[in-house]
């Protein structure tokens, strides 16, 4: 191909969003920085692709971290050096979580970076793979892009985005973004997860031994089951096998949690009781895309290592016994085919969540308390929609609760980073703007990243935010600290933000402190996307801690500070193999 | 000493805090997370040593940035993983502008990282060194503290943070904090630079070989002249040997810029012309821990190295010739001693920022230019103001003037973070809160980081805070994407901020758009701290650019995306011997 042979010549820059396009990005975060705008110049030129500022790039990270859950990829542009510094955080989230994100950085040019001169942006002595060693940590491919090496090189990377469901990073020096390449003579395909039919065979033989005579079995789900899309599959061996199910927080939103084989959320000890006892007495318990960790039951998991079959990234296991490389959805296929339909009936567990006497009563005076919180916010959740609980008292209430059919829940629990709410809910907002999106965040985790309320409702959006006002940081007041001035915060206006944030959008805005009012402003909201983006401020006692914090308060405290624990976990320190 | 020996005891959190206070710090900055509230206790009880807390870590990180540059040293607390990553942009900055900050991070205990756990927090895959990698590239010495490792480990750490003047990196796991160690037995001394007799004596005998017989030796000063503290004797010798002396963008604050021995701002060719001259003709230039780099004129200064005396952090050089160690002040002691006085004189420019015609009029309806506005800040700053001009127009207009006596300006020029402005100017206030701050910030940089300014309140602070309203990123207009879209960012409501932020503290605000309206709330301002927190708004067009800018805009964009720029600048690619 010669290069006047334009029909067949793009740019890097337009190949790298060709690539993105075939992988379902529509929208791409970031901001502006002088490295980069040759490229945002390309995406703005691009049809179907569509850049959407943020206001840091921290929450560029978490917005695209949140798109990423919706669109199944997001795509961020920062520029070399301060920029992309702001998103390492982001992208370790990511990689904690198993979120796709291509993190893009416009750098120095190629002759710049080789001759190592004195940049702004840099350290200024001349090491221009320091941010690339830090990214190294933090995602799972890398590359420099060049005219030479962009068409092999972003395909690798992107390739390796999707099918380990994690970060990578692609560098993209300023003059390289408009050097041409061959245009892509297909499109890219996502490719699949790499499997050993051996292996698989394998793996067949030893879970067929294990299930043999099963009369018990069980299921629990975590995040990488919704990664790696096996919802529908699921489901059809849940039903046809007639198993239980419980769900990791990480999992949530995988299995229909008003569904008969639906039985509750699994953390270990902190379980409640019949969902514990349904998978600690399986006689095989098979999970799927499952990460423990010290705050879901890794310490606390009364499980047999040799009666769990497991469905993990590269490799599945069973009783411990590894098979890799092996694709998940072809391992589940084949649980299916051998798996024995339950015998032995299991006691549903009541809604935990909706107790009898959960509604609120709109005469009462009495200030709300989280007890009475989450049941009514239970009862506002319908079918579909976005819920978005921030690391807190909201994740604790929102675990409390079963979500309506097809609702996605968009949290972080493994990272667990306080201020990823409101821009991760910007981005799944984004990427599905007919859903609504119900935003629980608190006071002190709303004020590390309050600014993308900004971007919402400059976007159109319409979403629905709660903001838990209790005086601080009340999920470390439940660790350490109840009364420490370290966890009391500046008590904001927080119904009079968006008015500051927005000059045209009329935004509806409550704040309240009964039980009375909230319940005539929940009864006001209805189903499905708001008419206006509306905020909720709900006035809460700094003390009051949602079911469940008590006890993990007091764990979290053991583990976080005690120099021996005495702990020894059935699991092995590091949960199962991912 | 027996374990029982309570006099003679301390614990390792408190030891470092000894260490810290004996540095001068008085303020410790960051966010309280499960890992690190055993420490936060320690900080909470520890007398003279007081917790600042911040709405989010990369705003810690800046905070400290700025209570460095005005205390000397600064400390931050984050919590593992989520929390010290978002600092990582911060420290990387401090490197750059070599600031020191000791970055102290609460740890999950000794045992859980010895036996791998899966950990909130982690990547769940048992490596607890990954953060440790990364703070390896942006920190000068790093320490996992062991009781029987913290005492040695503190002040080894401690140390390199003082004499490199750049960040450290601490991580206290939570069993640490509380252990035993014996108590400090006497004041820590900040460690001396480091230097050899020999090589100062044989800096000495080049450095005099060069300046004899010179007529007209003059100085240029950067941000290590700050840092080491040599301003007292930058000023007797200028004084002495009548020499002139420039500033980079990174030394403003240390001359007198009113006195008769400053001459301006020198950036390459980008300077103004008299101080262009004095600079590059004179025949022996001292460079007192001068950095250059792209932006402050790396590829355009005409300078010759041969006729270079360069004082640098470790090493000083003659002529290109290379003396270490040796230390900063002794370097600059030797060349006050043997530097000949001046014959030739100069000629003085007049303050380019203080025009005849430079005062506002107060009937004016003219809308305001960044023309008109600078020389009215510069009518506005007073002896001993601290004065905090954000990377991007803001830093641009106060490089067009000269700072009174006395001030400091607290900028990021190298690193060039937007952002930043902000919570430097709180940290700055912390250090020194009988100054008054004015700080100078564009909207889109205010949006970054813009709830800092609720802690300014909240703590009582009363800074002057100008919000340059120019609808977006005017800096990278200036660049590339003069009309494009992705430079446009949302229009807040500026003055209504802080009424937001605080319900209690009177705020005074002012929304200006006409050159009457900015001469009368400027008339109104009067000298030192003003009584209430006042925010004034500053509408702008957003294609208005401050002097200097367009061609900086011109060159920046060849730099950045041209594949070859055939540039050979006369200083070596990476400047001066750092």
């Amino acid at each position: 191909m010669g290069p006047d042979d334009s029909a067949a010549t793009t740019s890097v820059g337009e190949y790298l969003l060709c690539r993105l396009h075939d992988l379902g990005v529509r929208h791409i975060f970031g901001l502006p920085g002088d490295y980069n705008m040759e490229f945002l110049d390309q995406v703005e030129a691009f049809p179907d692709i569509e850049w959407v500022g943020n206001c840091n790039e921290v929450n560029a990270a978490y917005a695209a971290d949140g798109y990423a859950r919706l669109a199944g990829l997001a795509a961020i542009v920062t520029t070399f050096g301060p920029g992309e510094l702001s998103v390492v955080n982001g992208l370790a989230g990511a990689m904690a979580e198993s979120v796709p994100i291509v993190s893009i950085v416009g750098g120095p040019t190629t002759e710049i970076m080789d001759r190592r001169a004195a940049m702004h942006h840099s350290l200024g002595d001349g090491d221009f793979d320091r941010w690339v060693r830090v990214a190294r940590e933090v995602t799972v491919a890398q590359a420099t892009l060049t005219a030479g090496n962009a068409t092999v090189e972003i395909d690798r990377v992107l390739g390796e985005c999707w099918t380990r469901q994690r970060p990578v990073y692609l560098r993209l020096p300023g003059d390289v973004a408009r050097q041409p390449v061959p245009k892509p003579s297909r499109r890219f395909v996502r490719p699949a997860p790499a499997g050993d039919p051996d292996q698989l065979d394998a793996f067949d033989t030893a879970a067929q031994r294990l299930l043999n005579g099963a009369t018990c079995p069980a299921m629990l789900v975590g995040n990488l089951a919704l990664r790696y899309g096996l919802g529908a599959e699921i489901a059809a061996l849940l039903a046809d096998r007639h198993w239980p199910a419980a769900t990791q927080g990480l999992g949530r939103g995988l299995l229909d949690e008003t569904g008969p084989n639906y039985v509750g959320v699994y953390d270990g000890g902190d379980s409640v009781e019949p969902v514990r006892r349904i998978v600690e007495e399986a006689d095989v318990l098979v999970c799927v895309g499952v990460k423990f960790f010290d705050w879901d039951g890794l310490f606390t998991a009364d499980l047999d290592p040799a009666r769990i079959i497991s469905i993990g990234r590269g490799a599945s296991s069973v009783g411990g016994r590894l098979f890799e490389p092996v694709a998940p959805a072809a391992a589940l296929a084949r649980l299916h085919s051998l798996g024995p339909v339950r015998a032995v009936d299991w006691a549903t567990a009541p809604d935990p969540g909706r107790p009898p006497s959960a509604r609120l009563d709109p005469a009462s005076n009495a200030p709300i308390s989280q007890a009475r919180l989450w049941p009514a916010v239970s009862e506002l959740l319908t079918e579909g929609d976005i819920v978005v609980p921030e690391t807190g008292t909201a994740s604790f209430g929102v675990a409390s609760i079963r979500l309506p059919r097809g609702a996605v829940c968009v949290q972080a629990p493994l990272w667990g980073a306080i201020g990823y709410a409101v821009p991760a809910a910007f981005g799944a907002a984004t990427a599905a703007p007919e859903r609504r999106v119900v935003l629980l965040t608190g006071d002190g985790s709303l004020q590390l990243t309050a600014q993308e309320i900004s971007r919402m409702i400059a976007t159109g959006q319409r979403p629905v935010i709660f903001v838990l006002n209790n005086g601080g940081y009340t999920v470390e007041r439940a660790v350490d600290g109840r009364h420490q001035p370290y966890n009391d915060i500046d008590n904001w206006r927080y119904t009079e933000l968006p008015g500051v944030f927005n000059r045209q959008v009329a935004v509806d805005s409550y704040l309240v402190g009964t039980e009375g009012e909230l319940a005539r402003v929940l009864a006001g909201l209805g189903r499905g996307v708001p008419d206006r983006p509306t905020v909720v401020e709900v006035l809460l006692d700094r003390q009051d801690l949602p079911a469940g914090m008590p006890q993990w308060g007091r764990e979290t405290t053991a583990v976080d500070y005690q120099s021996t624990l005495g702990l020894a976990p059935r699991l092995t320190w590091r949960g199962l193999p991912d």
